[in-house]
């Protein structure tokens, strides 16, 4: 049996998926842009793709989504066009974010710190969550922006989006949220929560790598990043990829109508596997599970290196993750629990499992079961754990952690 | 029947492109950048796709080709990047591009522009050309990049890149090609000819819309224009498009291996299509054919605009083009046209037919039927010609331009 769990890294594309955009490879393969019927007969997928995306976010027709190639493009799009339309061009100096934002969000924001600009990057509590109140206090009159992820792609923590975003919007600091963990994960209703740009990426949701989008409330100004062509309105040029813009509307729509349902039954899955695995001696999960995306743990094991661990579950066919894998190649310590308090021994300890909606339970016993064996063998040759040895009555537990 | 002839615009994906990534979507689904089986299953096509476009433009292990999400994504992350590394943090002030660029580089100087970046729009020639002497007439000692298209989308003529390259070199002025509409079409040896910075997009040669890539000489430093996960080798982050690497490397390789031999073939179709139009009084056809790439031709019909041939050559289910699809839907003159020194009227009857590699012998002649027929029509209720009629003893011919 072969069991993928690293469904925040990204996911199966779902056959439902493939089978709506393959019509747009070789058969209606023609330039959206095209005047003629080869160009023009993609028009009414991709406007239905459109109202899907908009339908499954809450927007309004006001609003702007705006596809581009991933999040990282959204991301890295709203960050540098605020940087130069409100700083360069403006009188602000200054951008909010968190330290443990994704690497598109983080490292362009380490750019523009070289290009001059001021970037407060937020603390987060014990359980990995940016708080409103410690968003509020570092706005002043020169912040061009807040960026904050919706949700955590190594923990699942959902940060209080509504909270800061009505803060943002009192303050009249621009909003952004990187929300590619939560969109087809958790509801999100831009009509509930004020969001000025919203970032999402369809491979988290059982959509192709390599197409994502940017809401934009109201359509106010942004300049592009993508000058040329004038596509999507002058908001951003390039061909547009039709399949894949296909897939995203398919995408989204799966992963979203009845989201209750599929969340409750991925919960399920879910809490059964960490419920097992807590029963491990020594045994941390990040963050409660109320303010946790519902396929999500991150869970530590005293005395197990992540990365062993890593190894011995892919020897397993078991597909899981130290982190976020776009960091995952260098092997550093996981930055969120560095972040939250855990010293670098046991930041090296951490393991994610994210399950999806094609997560079977036959496919749970067996990564309990085979997990399970791997903390046994690995903690036998762990001479860190031989030398600590075991909590005195170690109890395992799913709270937030009390390191330092 | 249906003739597909704007290959310049998009192609059809070749069913094989489509077979080989076709894999990628649902089965071998992982994050290349994960560490487990699920991700490093798809390394092997990776290599073997980076392999394909580096044998393609014959590029050295030394040089970088990074992928990126389209033509225009390449585009403007070798201006901006010069801009920010040579302009911003470097003395230069100074960026040399055409009048007759793809909107993409186009575009994208004229916000640097805003940005306070001087750009040259140097002319062509009545031919479409830029001649290399004009490049070097414009070089200073603040010139820290010249753009230049290596063929145009819209006549299909090939700039002389192999002097402009060494004009560049000499004078150690940066120099960027995009080569969009020559990779695949013509040879493109970056052994033989010295470029530092090269755009490809694989949707035209018959890859899929939504991947390009830029060849970077010597793996020279540039900026990142999309900063995040470092994937690339921090060249350009955001999750790897598998399906679509994949894609065009074996679009690449397809359209490149004996190439002499699909030219030649392609050649033949374009030839006699455009034989068989010259035909006709009073058409030219902009460039001559040993300087254009082999699928193009643009030709001015007097008396017809170019807006009302599209649509009758449409109701006969032809696909053809007034000219870039990227400018295609303002209905604009064409401005190659209006560059070459054509008057507004002219400039509005020119109609770009462009072929492929599944160009038909019997899609050329039901083209041939249909466009004659469409002409008649045309000018029977032209009132432009009408008024002026026919050029005395009016001849066709296939040469340059020489309206003012």
């Amino acid at each position: 049996m072969k069991v993928y769990l690293d469904n925040n890294a990204t996911t199966m594309v779902d056959p439902l998926v493939v089978e709506e955009m393959m019509p747009f490879f070789s058969d209606i393969y023609g330039n959206p842009n095209s005047l003629h019927k080869f160009g023009t007969a993609s028009h009414p997928a991709i406007a239905k793709a459109i109202d899907r995306v908009y339908k499954a976010v809450n927007a309004r027709d006001s609003d702007d989504i705006v596809f581009t190639s991933c999040a990282t493009e959204s991301n890295n799009w709203v960050l540098k066009s605020i940087y130069r339309d409100y700083i360069v061009n403006g009188d602000k100096n200054h951008i909010i974010t968190t330290e443990v934002e994704h690497p598109s969000v983080y490292s362009a924001c380490k750019a523009l710190e070289e290009d001059g600009v001021k970037v407060t990057y937020l603390p987060v509590n014990s359980q990995g969550i940016v708080e409103a109140h410690v968003v509020k206090s570092f706005i002043t009159d020169k912040t061009a922006l807040v960026s904050i992820m919706w949700a955590s792609n190594e923990t699942g923590m959902i940060n209080p989006i509504k909270e800061i975003g009505e803060i943002c919007k009192e303050r009249g600091v621009l909003f952004h949220s990187d929300a590619v963990q939560a969109v087809g994960k958790i509801p999100v209703d831009l009509q509930d929560i004020h969001v000025d740009f919203l970032s999402m990426s369809a491979h988290k949701f059982h959509g192709p790598k390599g197409i994502g989008a940017l809401y934009i409330k109201n359509s106010q100004p942004l300049s592009p990043l993508l000058n040329g062509g004038e596509h999507m309105g002058g908001r951003r040029s390039g061909t547009l990829n039709v399949p894949y813009i296909v897939a995203m509307g398919k995408a989204i729509e799966l992963a979203t109508e009845n989201i209750e349902e599929k969340m409750a039954s991925i919960r399920a899955k879910r809490d059964r596997l960490e419920d097992a695995l807590l029963e491990l001696s020594d045994t941390f999960v990040i963050g409660d599970r109320e303010h946790r995306t519902p396929n999500t743990i991150l869970i530590s094991i005293k005395g197990v290196e992540g990365e062993g661990m890593l190894w011995d579950l892919n020897n397993g066919q078991i597909g899981a993750s130290t982190g976020s894998a776009c960091a995952s190649e260098d092997l550093q310590a996981n930055t969120v629990m560095l972040a939250i308090g855990a010293d670098n021994e046991l930041a090296h300890t951490g393991i994610r499992l994210s399950l999806s909606r094609f997560t079977t339970d036959s496919e749970i016993d067996y990564a309990i079961t085979h997990f399970k064996k791997s903390v046994e063998r690995l903690r036998a040759i762990s001479s860190s754990f031989a030398k600590v040895g075991p909590t005195p009555g170690g109890e395992s537990k799913e709270c937030e952690l009390h390191f330092h």
